[in-house]
């Protein structure tokens, strides 16, 4: 396929990179892929060797990473939407911007991960510290997103303006939860936040296209599992 | 302390934002740390509430997270060098980049930690899947990691260039096996690129400044842990 294609898994962080294509009104194909039955099928793997998603194909070009592909995205296809989902070094948010990018990307997520992970292992008590300690480093993340956002009473992460942060932020307090039994209950700020930001039109398109009919987790209900934290 | 101050960690992570500096020669006040006895000494959790190193300072602005950190770095203080370390959207290895960048921030690192909190639970044996499903996501990275340096005969990570994501890479490969018990032996191409890239002066003078005494890492011998893998 010619021009920008983006392999989608349902129910994946990859749900991400379809709402920045919405939000950007970048022209692309969608190509959607299902886990099976858990993780990510052959189709992906096919793609790319790590067989994760989110996979874009861009004129012979194949690349995955969500950050790079966010990136890449922004850079190459987004225009003057790209740029002004990025925070430009001289803004006065800029340090408050890269911050919580990378708060999010680099610490939040891969410790939701890490909860994640721990649920794979079934004898695990949830007193066992391989379980125990994964999720207390995801609830003390969760509750400085939740002072973060109280504090300068902000609207969306970086302050007032919607930025990649927020894109990248999202499926942590939404998707996410179908595999990491969280309520959203103890933390305000992060749920007014979310159902904040779900009502916004590029991402209610971007989940009709990529996982239809499947439910936003928007509120404080749990995900799948019975028990949750 | 006005001008731009650095809070190391000793045996860290933030040996990279040292080596950034070095490699920039930007002008830098150094505040060393001790782990107290494992973790984050009350000295860093008194400069920012999440108790991370690296921190910076920077005339009343605070700032945490690595890459949060880098970026502001490069963008703020690093002038025709900082641009020279990251790579432009109209570069050929842009995509490389951007993906290897990424790749290493976002996925091989957090499997890394994934390991080492394994290893914090002493009582886990290594057949455990809490302990071996974190152990082959890691060692599924290491392997993808030696496959790309061999594949285009890479110098540096993003191709002829030597860039940012080798800065944020090394540590993965040495200190981190002071807590990781990992050796470089089945990995021919990442062994000769950390053979490569610690011969670089501005990284010698960082690890002079911030753990002089302390050895490098920069061969196959294993951590301090006995057991390895």
């Amino acid at each position: 396929m010619s021009g920008l294609t983006l392999h989608h898994l349902q129910r994946s962080q990859s749900e991400r990179i379809l709402w920045l294509l919405e939000e950007l009104n970048v022209p692309y194909s969608l190509v959607l892929h299902k886990r099976d039955p858990l993780l990510a099928p052959p189709s992906l793997k096919a793609l790319h060797e790590l067989g994760t998603a989110p996979v874009i194909t861009d004129n012979g070009l194949t690349l995955s990473e969500s950050m790079a592909v966010a990136t890449y995205i922004i850079n190459k296809h987004g225009g003057e939407a790209g740029q002004h989902v990025i925070v430009e070094p001289e803004s006065p948010d800029y340090s408050d911007y890269l911050f919580i990018l990378y708060f999010v990307v680099c610490s939040l997520q891969p410790a939701g991960s890490g909860v994640m992970l721990s649920y794979f292992d079934e004898t695990l008590g949830d007193e066992s510290p391989a379980r125990a300690f994964p999720k207390a480093r995801f609830l003390k993340y969760l509750k400085f997103t939740e002072k973060w956002l109280g504090e300068k009473n902000r609207t969306y992460l970086a302050g007032e303006r919607f930025t990649l942060a927020d894109i990248m932020a999202l499926w942590v307090f939404t998707t996410s939860r179908t595999f990491i039994p969280y309520s959203l209950e103890p933390y305000p700020n992060i749920l007014a936040y979310v159902q904040r930001i779900v009502k916004r039109e590029a991402y209610q398109r971007a989940m009709d296209k990529g996982d239809h009919g499947l439910p936003i987790l928007s509120g404080a209900e749990p995900g799948e599992k019975k028990a949750y934290f």
